[in-house]
C-alpha cells in the first residue's frame, strides 16, 4: 500500500525522508557495520548521535547556555510524577492551570507530592478555551506554576506565554509547561520558562523517548525518595548517561532536526529560521481546516477562535452519533488514518504535526466536502 | 562496511535477519501504509503487535497464568527503585545477594526506600564467584531477596536457582532477579521467582524497553510516592498502556521473539524447545571461549569455573596496562567491535548473547591465538 495520511496524535507521522534514510542505514550506519540499535551508549561510534542531536535541537530552539537538555523515559505521564519530584524544592505547593485532560492527569500525579492548587481553569466552559492570565489567582510562593502549552485531546493551544513575573510579582515562581504536542512547531522563548518537557512522539521521534529542557539553577533540588534515573542532576551529571538512554529513539530524532534545520531551504524560504518556516506552514495547514469547519455547518469546532489548537483540531459532525464511525472508516478507505477523537471527548481529531505536509490537509478538506455532501 | 561482530555488553548485537526484516517493513508495515514507528498505540493496527509480542515471550519462557508480563520505560536502573517502591509493602526490609557491581547499584537505590541488608556478598573474593545459599543469612520476614542473575560487568552467572522457602523457611519472601543480561538465553523456572526484570538491550531488543514478569498476588502495593507510571498496578491494569510504552522497542523485541521461536528448526533440532535450543548455542559459544582462555598462559580469567557467564566473558591479557587497548583496537579493525572491558574493572569482556553466531566466537578465538602469537 502507498504510504497513507495518519493523522494518529501519537504516536504520530514521522516525515518520509527520514524513515527512508533510518531504514536505508539500518543494518549499517555509516560504514560501522552495525545498526544505531546495536551500539553501545558509551561507544565513540554512538557519542555523535547524541551530541548532534543535543547540538541540534538547541540550534532550533536557540536554547539559552544555561538551561540544560535531558533525554529521558516514561513519557509525559511519568515525566508528570517527575516534575514535581525534582521542581517543589521543599516547598509543598505548586500551582498548574487546568485546561483540559492532560492538565488534570499532569495535577493527578502531582498531587502525591505536595499541595496543588488550580489557578485557573476552562473546566467550567467545557474546555474550550485557555483562561487568560488575569483569571490566575497565584499562590505566594509556589513551587512553580505548570501549564499544558497544547492539549492534545481538546484541542487548544496557549497562543501567548505567560508573565509569570508580573503574576506573581516576582520571578522565584517558574513557569513549567508540558510541550509535548507542539514542541518545534513554532518559535518559543525558552528564556521564558524554567522547564519544558514531552513526550517525544508527536513531533519529535517515535515513543519512549521524554525530552526536558531546564534551568540549570533549578536542578540539583530532588525529593529524598525520587529514583536516581529520573533525578535532573544524576541525569544533567551523567549528560543523560546514568542509565542507557533510549538510544535509537535519539537517532531517530537527531534525522528530525536535520530535517527541520532544512525545511527553509527546502520550501525556497532559506530566510527564514526553521521554527520561523515551521509556523508558517504550521499556520497555513491549520487555517485551511479551521476555515472548512467555520464554512459549513455540517461540521462544528467549539473551541473558541484565538485558543485554537494549530497542532490538533477537534470537531464534531451534525448527526454526531450517527456519522463519526461512518466518517473514520470511509477516511481510512480514502488514505487518511487517525482520524478517531479521543474516547474521553469522542468526534473527530485531526492531528496535523510537522509531518503531516500540505497535501495531507488539503486530501482530508476534500474528503470532509465529499463526506458532506453524500451523508449532510 | 560488511556487518561486523558486535562483542558489546547493551545495546548489543541484534539478529541481522531481525533488522533486515525491521528495515523492510520500515515504511509500511503489512501494507497499512504507515511505519509500526507512526502506529498509535490505541490503534487496531498495533494492538496485535504488543499482543503477540507478549504471547510469544509467556511461550518462550513457559510464564505461569498467575504472572503478569509488563512492559515498561527506565531500563534496569530505574526498575531498581521501581521494584523497591512496589515490592517493599510496607515491611521495610528487603535482603540483597551482593555478586558485583549491577548487585551494589540495586541495593544503593533500594536503599532509598528501607533497610538493605546484604545477606551474602563476594566483595571479599573480588567478585569472581556467586556465594553458596548456605553462606545467605536471611532477614525474617524480608520483603523479598534480589539477586542479580548475571552481573554483566563482572561475567559471573547464577547457574542454579536460589530455594527461598529452604533459605527463609517459608514463602513469604519472593525471590526477585535482574535478569537484564541472561534473559531468554537458557530454560528458566519462572515459578520460582516472584519477580523478573531487566533492560530490554542486550537479549531482547533495543535500548529503551524494559520487562517485567511478576506473580499477580505482588502487584497492588506501591508506595504512595510510587508515580503512576512505574505502578505495577496500574501498568496491569492497563495492559502496559497507562501511559505510551516504547512501541518500536516492543515490535522489535516481538521480532527476536518470532526469531528464538524458529532457533530450533533453523539448526535442525525441532525436537528442543526454544530455550533448550538457545541454551545448547550458548553453552557451546562460551565453552569455545572459556576453552581459549583456559588453554593459554597469555589470557587470564579469574572467574571461577562454576559461576562463569556464558553471555559476558571477562578476561586479561599477560600484560594488561600495555597490551589491552592494542587488542581491543586490532580486533575492531578485523571486526570484532566492542571487546573493552568495563571501565570500573578494565581488561577484556566479550559479550555472546543469543545473537552472537558461533561464527562470531570462533573468529574472536581465532584472533586471539595471533595475538597471542604476535604479542605473546
Amino acid at each position: 500500500m502507498a504510504r497513507v495520511h495518519n493523522f494518529s496524535p501519537g504516536p504520530a507521522t514521522i516525515p518520509t525522508e527520514v524513515l527512508q534514510q533510518a531504514a536505508d542505514e539500518l543494518l549499517d550506519w555509516r560504514g560501522t557495520g552495525m545498526s544505531v540499535m546495536e551500539m553501545s551508549h558509551r561507544s565513540a561510534d554512538y557519542e555523535p548521535v547524541v551530541a548532534e542531536a543535543e547540538a541540534d535541537l538547541r540550534a532550533l530552539l536557540a536554547v539559552p547556555s544555561n538551561y540544560r537538555v535531558l533525554f529521558m523515559q516514561g513519557g509525559a505521564l511519568a515525566e508528570n510524577a517527575i516534575v514535581p519530584l525534582n521542581m517543589l524544592r521543599g516547598r509543598g505547593v505548586a500551582d498548574y492551570v487546568d485546561t483540559g485532560i492532560w492538565s488534570v492527569k499532569s495535577m493527578t500525579e502531582a498531587r502525591r507530592y505536595g499541595t496543588v492548587n488550580a489557578i485557573a481553569s476552562s473546566r467550567g466552559d467545557a474546555y474550550v478555551r485557555v483562561p487568560k492570565q488575569d483569571e490566575w489567582r497565584p499562590t505566594p510562593g509556589a513551587a512553580y506554576v505548570h501549564i499544558c502549552g497544547n492539549e492534545t485531546i481538546g484541542g487548544i493551544e496557549y497562543q501567548w506565554t505567560p508573565d509569570v513575573v508580573a503574576a506573581y510579582g516576582n520571578d522565584d515562581t517558574p513557569l513549567v509547561s508540558d510541550v509535548s504536542s507542539h514542541i518545534l512547531s513554532r518559535p518559543v522563548d525558552v528564556s521564558r520558562y524554567g522547564l519544558l518537557y514531552g513526550g517525544a512522539q508527536k513531533n519529535v521521534s517515535m515513543a519512549g523517548l521524554t525530552f526536558v529542557i531546564v534551568r540549570d539553577d533549578l536542578i540539583g533540588h530532588a525529593h529524598p525518595l525520587c529514583p536516581s534515573a529520573f533525578d535532573y542532576k544524576v541525569l544533567a551529571d551523567n549528560g543523560s548517561m546514568f542509565n542507557t538512554p533510549p538510544t535509537y529513539a535519539i537517532y531517530l530524532a537527531g534525522l528530525v532536526f536535520k530535517w527541520l534545520l532544512a525545511r527553509p531551504a527546502a520550501i525556497g524560504r532559506p530566510e527564514l529560521s526553521p521554527m520561523a518556516a515551521m509556523e508558517s506552514l504550521n499556520v497555513e495547514k491549520a487555517q485551511l481546516l479551521y476555515a472548512a469547519l467555520d464554512a459549513s455547518a455540517f461540521y462544528t469546532t467549539r473551541i473558541v477562535p484565538e485558543d485554537r489548537s494549530r497542532m490538533n483540531v477537534t470537531f464534531r459532525l451534525q448527526d454526531d452519533d450517527a456519522l463519526t464511525m461512518p466518517f473514520v472508516q470511509a477516511a481510512a478507505e480514502a488514505g487518511l488514518k487517525g482520524l478517531k477523537g479521543h474516547r474521553a471527548v469522542g468526534g473527530i481529531r485531526a492531528s496535523i504535526y510537522n509531518a503531516m505536509p500540505r497535501e495531507g490537509v488539503v486530501a482530508l478538506v476534500d474528503f470532509m466536502r465529499e463526506f458532506e455532501r453524500t451523508h449532510g
